[in-house]
């Protein structure tokens, strides 16, 4: 399971990505109580509060205009976990394993028997073309409502392998305090994922409080029918829009058509966003989720098969962009759970 | 300029579109103010506001919870003119005449040169292939921002020719109070379009209330790129997605990912955008705007080459959708101006 599964899934289209501009930062206090109390108090927590407190206050010279407080944010690996490999691959594989008995002809097929035999050193040595055909027979061929109901069934009962809770409860408390912090401050929060976009919008308003229009993510191509007098859209085998690296500037231009003024990721295929936010005029928050915690959760940057983070983390460097250390900077990891 | 220009635009890719639900209609008033004062007393207003009071009343069985109450609205025809041709073809004939200094060349393109000559028979008689490439020169080859702003300084100047008035005042009024009423009830309204997304984006907020976040539409590829340093989106000239008849479902689908409760058009590209509506569960409401005003507006449904109303006619008589008789149903047309 290694470099091919960081192309898995939507990022099968290759992408050349390459950079700009900084951010500011003031030491402000926020007054009353503590919106971020999971987060230790530091550099990092100190950068997104003054940008909060800059943006919103009237009298602010970076003061930002309530309808342009657009807000986003990656999904795996900066809002829930994406070791050991992405939730949506596991789903796919599981749902391989589930179709299988009404699918005979996979056993033939090397990429799904690999899958069906959980052999996924073998699944690898099939490259992207098994990958994206794991794909296709998983997120592709039934309605949007049959695979909204496929996702929904999976993620309230599939289990994370480390930490043995659903998928969703593997979600980051203190990205979850920001992103209410910031909604609470008038900010718009977005999800702009490499995931599949109908993959994520069962779940994530009950999980991140971000409705599903508020979501953008990797997408198959839909076709409307009439099927016995029933406008149904059917998902077809057929990439439509890869939402990573210079995808993902892209596709905020096409859903949200405004430039983000704060933008977090995790890895670099998160790059283009915050280069894309930096690039604006004003205030401006661009951050990076390290992971560096093996010990609560998993510690890997730049030789990470899954969520790589490598140019990112030197641009980050270079222009002064957050970059915050999960260990040291977070209290928790994980929301509690029930 | 016939048939043809029916196609212009975005739908030059082709479409064929095919059929289900009905809406229910009760006879309620609404207390204090009249929240739609250009509408005369009749069927249409008593369904519409019908719709809403038992919608978003919490003890009504019809009630949709407010993050549900989704309206989609088709724009040309539906919330402004489109005769005698739309408005963005309007746009893209003064931003040819406007470039023309600057590409020699297109003297030798017939479909341009028809449309430096001003002779849009001309440019009929080039089919679709005209049609596309007056389209891609005008609309792509540009950054997102290059296009915004010609978009800005176009619509606040050029103006329609038979009304005199720039095009963003030639909108409804009874529209304009209909997506502020909705509104009020917690409905969140969007644009959904055959027109360009980015051709509306910049003017819809102000004209509408509508942020470009609710508008979706046509588009071009568009690719990020750093030049010089500058992170940009340059638009290319290939068309990226269709938003008309059977694209509308998928648009709605792609950009929202709920299913709206209520929908409104005034053409057959606005069928599949009322069947995907009508077939969701519970109360629903899909309404026509029909032309039938040659004296204040126009009046054209079955047999015109913009806008064409014949097959969601017979639909909607069919099954009891709303269809707005401009003549009788509005007070006035066009929103007054300052």
């Amino acid at each position: 399971m290694r470099l091919h599964l960081r192309l898995v899934l939507w990022v099968v289209i290759s992408v050349a990505w390459t950079s700009p501009a900084a951010n500011g930062q003031t030491s402000l206090q926020t007054n009353g109580s503590d919106p971020l109390p999971s987060w230790n108090e530091g550099a990092a927590k100190r950068t997104i509060v003054a940008f909060v407190v800059r943006t919103t206050s009237a009298t602010s010279p970076d003061f930002v205009p309530k309808p342009e407080r657009i807000a986003t944010f990656d999904n795996d690996g900066t809002l829930w976990v994406e070791q050991p490999v992405y939730a949506e691959l596991a789903f796919a594989i599981d749902r391989v394993k589930e179709l299988a008995p009404q699918h005979p002809e996979w056993k033939r097929d090397p990429a799904l028997a690999a899958v069906l035999r959980g052999d996924l050193q073998a699944l690898e040595s099939n490259g992207e073309r098994g990958l994206l055909r794991l794909m296709m027979v998983t997120h592709a061929g039934m309605s949007t409502t049959q695979f909204a109901a496929a996702v929904s069934r999976w993620t309230s009962s599939a289990r994370q392998p480390r930490f043995h809770r659903l998928y969703t409860d593997c979600v980051y408390e203190p990205m979850l305090e920001l992103l209410a912090y910031l909604r609470a401050n008038g900010f718009k929060t977005y999800i702009v994922s490499g995931g599949g976009v109908e993959f994520m919008r069962p779940w994530t308003e009950r999980t991140y409080g971000v409705p599903p229009e508020q979501v953008i993510g990797s997408s198959v191509k839909t076709v409307f029918r009439i099927l016995d007098g029933t406008p149904v859209l059917t998902r077809e085998p057929q990439v439509d829009f890869v939402d990573d690296g210079p995808g993902k500037p892209v596709g905020i231009e096409k859903f949200i058509g405004r430039r983000p003024v704060a933008a977090f990721g995790n890895s670099d295929g998160d790059l283009q966003m915050l280069e894309w936010t930096a690039a604006g005029s004003g205030a401006r928050l661009m951050l990076l989720v390290h992971h560096t915690d093996a010990q609560r959760e998993y510690a890997y940057d730049r030789d990470s098969a899954v969520g790589k983070l490598d140019k990112a983390l030197t641009e980050a460097q270079k222009r002064g962009w957050v970059v915050v250390d999960m260990k040291r900077d977070w209290k928790v990891v994980f929301k509690p759970v029930q």
